[in-house]
């Protein structure tokens, strides 16, 4: 079957918007959806969290990494980053309100991933 | 606030599924939200389609990062390769049942994303 690409334009909400290349819709789905911009924000749904929980609940994370996945997340306001006013210097992220409604969207497909990876990776 | 990383392991269908770095969920996880498998993910959930449609609406993609996200999505057992036995051959694409599974959680955060980009990205 041969189809028209138009159908695509129809998806709800995506009506020319995800797949251009330079549209900022591209954009902000690389950071919600990359490697570890992802388990950052599922780590900060649900609590938050000290740069040194992060890094330790986040395997495999460098700290290079952690702090570029943090510092664009931040820009895109979708995590905060919060400075105690104490001695020594303490410093905390949670989710904005934008960044708990990603997270929102992002659990249903964590929640599928976790419960079909065994039998979808053993099968490979 | 100094919180325990204990309460990640309370997610629902999480329970130290996503975050250890050698566990399949991770990897799964790694290939649906990589950068061009949500796009194709997304692209076939609207239609079944032929490579040099998927090329063609997924721009920017190269030919070599849609034929191994291709494979690697196949592998899974999320897209599906039709040979159609005609004469010149012609292949096409779709989703699976999981696949359509996948596509399903991800429509969500797309549609998020999409309605979202522009406030975001100009305000950073």
């Amino acid at each position: 079957m041969v189809v028209s690409e138009s159908a695509l334009r129809d998806i709800p909400g995506l009506e020319g918007g995800v797949f251009p290349a330079q549209c900022p819709s591209r954009t902000l789905l690389d950071h919600v959806t990359s490697k570890w911009g992802v388990l950052v924000l599922l780590a900060l749904g649900s609590e938050t969290m000290r740069w040194s929980e992060l890094r330790r609940c986040i395997e495999g994370i460098s700290e290079k990494m952690l702090a570029q996945t943090l510092k664009t997340l931040e820009a895109d306001g979708l995590v905060r980053r919060v400075a105690q006013p104490v001695v020594p210097p303490h410093v905390e992220y949670n989710l904005t309100e934008a960044g708990r409604e990603v997270h929102g969207h992002l659990l249903p497909l964590m929640r599928w991933v976790g419960t079909n990876a065994d039998r979808i990776i053993s099968a490979r």
